[in-house]
């Protein structure tokens, strides 16, 4: 049998499957397995991922790209046939450059070392997990080095997550955020907000009901997805036909459900609004995550969760429009609040501890601390015992807080016991392009008219346009350069956050 | 490296791992996926199933199994290693011998087919169907012949549900039912039964809670399952650490929610109890139908959840013990209702059209008839254009009824759209088995105990024991004598049906 570009969609249709069911087996252990079940899940989630790997860097499918290149000679250079011929290629080569022994015994420390890390966190003892920490890190430098970098071993692993992506170029954008964003907190600090509004008691159920509208509103569509409690939130798809979200509501504390549902579906859209046309190709996952996923990057896809949840969610036109309806489902602890309040309130600069916590104004020092120590630690200049020292004097640098406890400091994010060195900085690098994108759908008259009168259909189609149904087929800044003229330029995002400011210190 | 029996077992659990994941895809698919996802959800497990085959006939496990029989020469011939070890070739060798491309060419037929009869069943247009399900047929007489066969083509597939059963002795008990059963009706019959106090406004909400109590009662373990809904009621499991059931409660058809949940219960505690050190074996698997589960064959099965559902769930004695339970329940629904009559109502025989609404004095004459059709439609002495002709003719000379439309008639179930040839049978296997471990379990004192105090946990350790824990390393046949002294036969369950009817003419 000839091999074609026909076969080589074909075997990547199959690596879809296989990625898609991963994916399913994560999100049923995160939202509906039972407790006895976590052992044999996780087997079976080795077992699919290493067929995955299997097929993405066995014979048939390196066989099959070598058919498709020469079947497709002399084709246009921009035929995006190549262009899915060559990511695959490219991703399962770096793939196979990381041994199969080492990718194994990362999995298994994972599990090691995930619940060496729950128990430390619980006993607030550092000591104990530093031991594990050691060894995960110390893999991740041979994963970094197997992958290979030009300059810094941590771009090795940050570009897994964030394509092009380089230690230096994210220090020149953190130090842009930090002189702009620095005297915008002390500013922020000053703001009288009636913060304990958001702390009365707000039934789930209508807190559910209240999300979903809402999500809806913002084109997020329940016949191709669904949403269910978690502890974690997250969004994980199955093919653009079905992206499930998920959320978690607390009584006492309103927006942490509300704006995780958005966000949520936020990632949601991308993933929903992938081009049909995509559908199981070398667009639609990841090759070396491992990972079916149709957004261009963790970046980019952050980018959609937090247009949604801050540039959207958080406006204060938003607020001016929506909150009589959500006062109509809590009329009793609402009754004495007004709509600038309330948006005061999801706004309000709160410095504190914990990342998933923090506002706007301080999440990316947060992340900030986190790639700084990680790049140290990748290229040696850090060691894990000095992490605890290391983060206290961070924190206090830029947040001008004492680290009270490791529970919630070092210990805080699962992300490090899990191997997941090199994703962080793709939470701020996700605010930086959520500003841009945003910025640029605003000079669309039509998205501009929506949001000032609630109709979010024009923004998503927008988006949907420029962004989701590109699928992987665009890099990050391919992306941005065509949707916005511009490369990753925090000049968008620091404009918004002052404005912000502005309007929270009239 | 050398091929030994842990390489075999190392084999055998990865297969187990991917068939267990195509349990949760199809889990899924009928509880939480939403709409949307039907098309992507039946390529994944297409793709999955297709590895799932070509690691199971493939060069890597037979290797194994060569090579874990020559480092076991001279081991015992009872060593269940060496049973593990057949077990799997004989299965791998029945499935290798399905040509692929058959079992594609059935694959798509069946989405084909399912969608053909779906819509003729809502038009009551066999017609429509015909053409979809004589291909249907023709396939499966081509996969009977490549899976070959002594006596009838049947055997084939019959034997692939029921390992060693044959359409011969099938007949046999068929004869010895009908001679016990329809004198037993026709008595039956008679009795005037309040059933409409099933009928009344029953909360699902109630149902369910009253269900799940009585389930977890009977010795179902939630912290290893849990229980949805869905359309039709199902059990399905990922290893005995996460069994998962399924129901469907209507408000206004009480039994229906309640025996469905208990029949399934009785399927969970089957998976649930098979012991720990089968988990991922030769014996938790059935590597012809592709399909992760621990029961011993369809029929098997099928006894432990008749068992719970009929032999407990519809005695005089549960009632006697529950009803004033239930009544709590539904104290409005019941409050004219007694023990006595609510376990009258729930046994009463309504001869009807449909199978699955069948009570248990009529529910064999519908495996009866459609097993004599499979059988005809394989020999090929019956074509399918005479389908609703003797379909006709049986369910008047078997339950005296006038078949009123092909939709409560030969349309009715999904079976043979989804070229389920030869499992009907495995129903009246399981109704005939259910009594006889019923019958041997109550000579252990304690079980019996048990029974007369509403304490199921004698019973569920006797079912533990004697059947769950073996999962499928003994044939049912091997089960059945080890529990119960004796070979398959009828006597059991006649005696349990006519001591019913005794208790209902009183």
């Amino acid at each position: 049998m000839p091999m074609t570009y026909e076969t080589f969609t074909r075997e990547i249709a199959r690596l879809n499957d296989v990625l898609c069911s991963i994916n399913l087996l994560t999100w049923d252990s995160r939202t509906m397995m039972p407790a006895g079940g976590v052992e044999s899940r996780g087997k079976q989630i080795a077992t699919l991922t290493g067929i995955a790997r299997d097929l993405a860097t066995g014979d048939a499918l390196q066989k099959a790209i070598e058919g498709a290149r020469s079947e497709l000679t002399g084709v246009p250079a921009d035929d995006l046939r190549l262009r899915a011929i060559e990511t695959a290629a490219t991703q399962t080569a770096t793939l196979a450059r990381i041994p199969a022994s080492l990718v194994s015994e990362a999995a298994e420390l994972k599990t090691l070392a995930q619940s060496a890390w729950a128990r430390a966190r619980a006993a607030d003892d550092f000591a104990g997990f530093a031991p594990m920490l050691e060894r995960t890190m110390e893999m991740q430098r041979q994963i970094a080095g197997a992958i290979g970098y030009d300059e810094h071993p941590y771009d090795a692993l940050v570009s897994t997550y964030e394509p092009g992506m380089r230690w230096k170029r994210l220090r020149g954008l953190y130090g842009e955020l930090q002189t702009a964003l620095l005297p915008l907190l002390d500013r922020a600090r000053e703001v009288r907000i009636r913060s304990d509004i958001l702390e009365r008691s707000y039934p789930v159920e209508s807190q559910r009901a209240f999300s979903v509208r809402m999500a809806q509103r913002m084109g997020y569509d329940f016949d191709r997805g669904r949403l269910d409690n978690t502890v974690h939130p997250f969004e994980i798809s199955f093919t653009r036909e079905d992206v499930r979200i998920t959320g978690r509501f607390r009584d006492t504390w309103l927006p942490g459900g509300l704006f995780a549902v958005w966000h949520e579906a936020g990632h949601g859209l991308y993933e929903q609004g992938v081009s049909p046309d995509l559908t199981r190709s070398a667009f639609t996952a990841d090759f070396v995550n491992l990972y079916a996923v149709g957004g261009a990057s963790f970046g980019t896809h952050e980018s959609q969760s937090r247009l949604l949840e801050n540039r959207v969610g958080r406006s204060r036109r938003f607020w001016e429009l929506h909150f009589e309806e959500l006062r109509q489902a809590f009329p009793d602890q609402l009754s004495d609040v007004s709509a600038d309040e309330f948006w005061r309130a999801v706004n309000a600069p709160r410095p504190g501890h914990i990342r998933v916590e923090a506002d706007e104004l301080t999440y990316d020092f947060h992340i900030m601390l986190r790639s700084e120590i990680e790049a140290g630690l990748m290229a040696g200049e850090v060691s894990v015992g000095e992490l605890p020292e290391i983060w206290a004097a961070k924190m206090r640098s830029y947040l001008g807080l004492t680290v009270p406890s490791d529970t919630l400091g070092v210990l805080q994010d699962v992300h490090w016991s899990s191997g997941m060195i090199g994703s962080f900085p793709t939470y701020t690098i996700g605010n930086i392009m959520s500003s841009q994108f945003f910025a640029a759908a605003r000079k669309d008259q039509a998205v501009e008219t929506g949001l000032e009168i609630g109709d979010y259909q024009p923004l998503k189609t927008w988006l949907n346009d420029q962004v989701h149904r590109h699928g992987r087929s665009r890099s990050p800044s391919e992306l941005l350069l065509a949707a916005t003229g511009s490369e990753l330029s925090t000049e968008a995002y620091i404009a918004d956050l002052t404005h912000k400011v502005d309007e929270l210190t009239l």
